[in-house]
């Protein structure tokens, strides 16, 4: 197991890559512990979860709203918990995401820890102390910054992790290397058979480097004023696109990165032959590098995404393989790219 | 104007008793500011608020929930408020809390002010930093901490204040000086009269002597781990005769207080004597001392407050008038209580 902490402003968060969640129960110092998990995690996991109660909820992006959280408040309720209990999320990012909501308001806030059981939870959505549910359609559009505890990393849990949803979280991993670790993006071309097939040995140190990096930028910048900004690398258009064609988020991610990478050429601050180093990687793995084709509903998107100031967003660009900047650039510049991404 | 400040894990927030709110514009910086306020404040006050979007709500605690939560993003989403505006919530506690809590939970988070209508915001409601809303008829059961940058108190405004809506604030006025201030529960015995009425000079000096007691607490105690939970006093069963029979807070509170005396002469901490100086100034106010007639409904919802802890509740007691402090009581004994009370 190794460890790696966050510092947030509510209290330090301790991240367990290699954790086993037979473990859990030690990691907990409360007298009554509440699970929250979905239907499927509960299936294939269940068994080895510890005692207490679970809350149960569906699956899939469309169970992240504010409904969601009442049903989870109501079995609070009905089950007597107080603010001396502590909180699980066992689960995806979307378990996570409304586990840590819940946890944060019910009773104005519990004491909370999350078991990420699919990669892209592991490097990115359990990890940095967002949490919060989609409202009207518009992604984590409800939410709060608040850190879980700790949050274990059970790499044994990816075994049964569907193909798609692998690749969901290897774009975060391509993220993270891109914005910060040349030495890992080297590391990725070279072992990318194993990458693409959740290679234990392989992952557990995708996951470790990943969280490094998302770790080291949350400290510096837990509440996205500056630093952490970089952490949306390939997000903007890729929520975008998320919300406009309903593509999995790491489809759309790649995308996003690919015309990221697109417009650092084109202003000229990455030189074209790394573009297709990177565009070789991106592909390697099977993420789509294009823009799906509803370009006017992914400018619409990108009109009412909520990281836009007044008529500028905040868009990272890449100077350098692992070295990522930000730039205020009028929206306008930005419709115009997705506009005319081939 | 005199200053107090909170000093929040969230950031510094800045109390400005008898500032007021022809000068709000000055304390905000922002390019936009989006004001939330209800029908009534709007009716009475709304020709002085500044320029920007007014969102108004309804008035009462059954406005105080998710449903109305929810109205508020959605007028936040049409109007394209986006994270760089500044929300002020002008008005009661009601306005203040879904203020406080759809501020700190829209875009996981936008900066926010106040600007306190009544006694009752300005002396406990918008002092504190907790933010929160009802759900299935439990007070404040859903919730974030969060420290507003700025709540204005503005005693003016209290000249448009009902008669009942002034006794609310009168409760939370002598629970201050019970708790913390024998000089102050001196000065309120000798202005009874005047405090009653609202004097402004009066009234800017009980506003001012009970934030600098809640503020004091709250510093050295944000979370209500301890010390906060002395400003909890005649709040358990206050709580709990509001949820049963809907009473006002001031009076609700008035009764808990009263019951808390006679508990902590019950339990020997407290003379006679006091309790009956207590009881004599509480009456001269006004506000009632006897528990409503509902018992077992008042028990049954002590039975699910937030602050249980398991079996035990923490509960606050009098050693003296203005000495506080908190005993972790067995539920059953507050139910005996409140069973026997004449």
């Amino acid at each position: 197991v190794r460890e790696l902490t966050i510092e947030g402003k509510s209290g330090p968060s301790a991240i367990l890559v290699g954790e086993s969640i037979e473990n859990l129960s030690e990691h907990i110092k409360a007298e009554r512990t509440v699970i929250v998990t979905d239907e499927n995690v509960w299936d294939l996991h269940g068994s080895v979860f510890p005692d207490g109660d679970v809350i149960r909820i569906g699956t899939g992006e469309s169970v992240k709203n504010l409904e969601t959280v009442q049903t989870v408040y109501d079995e609070l309720l009905a089950r007597g918990v107080d603010r001396s209990a502590f909180i699980v999320g066992i689960g995806g990012g979307i378990v996570c995401d409304i586990t840590g909501f819940v946890a944060s308001t019910y009773m104005r806030g519990l004491r909370f820890g999350f078991v990420s059981s699919t990669l892209l939870a592991q490097v990115d959505a359990s990890v940095g102390g967002k949490n919060g549910v989609n409202f009207r359609g518009f992604k984590n559009m409800v939410g709060v910054f608040n850190q879980p505890e700790f949050v274990i990393c059970d790499i044994d849990l990816l075994k049964t992790l569907p193909g798609e949803e692998a690749l969901c979280g290897l774009a975060e991993v391509v993220k993270h290397a891109l914005i910060a670790d040349a030495g890992m993006f080297a590391y990725l071309e070279e072992e990318c058979e194993k990458a693409r097939r959740l290679d234990p040995a392989v992952t557990e140190r995708l996951v470790y480097d990943s969280i490094a990096i998302k770790s080291d930028t949350v400290n510096r910048d837990e509440k996205e004023a500056g630093e952490r900004r970089k952490l949306n690398f390939g997000h903007t258009i890729g929520h975008a696109i998320e919300k406009t064609t309903g593509a999995p988020h790491g489809e759309a991610v790649g995308a996003g990165m690919g015309a990221a990478v697109g417009l650092s050429v084109r202003r000229g601050s990455l030189e074209q032959h790394k573009a297709d180093r990177i565009a070789a990687l991106i592909r390697r793995l099977q993420l789509p590098m294009q823009l799906p084709g509803d370009r006017e509903g992914i400018v619409d998107a990108l009109q009412k995404d909520k990281k836009r100031e007044g008529d500028r967003i905040h868009f990272v660009l890449l100077r350098d393989i692992g070295d990522a900047y930000v730039a205020e650039i009028p929206i306008e510049e930005i419709e115009d790219l997705v506009r005319s991404d081939p």
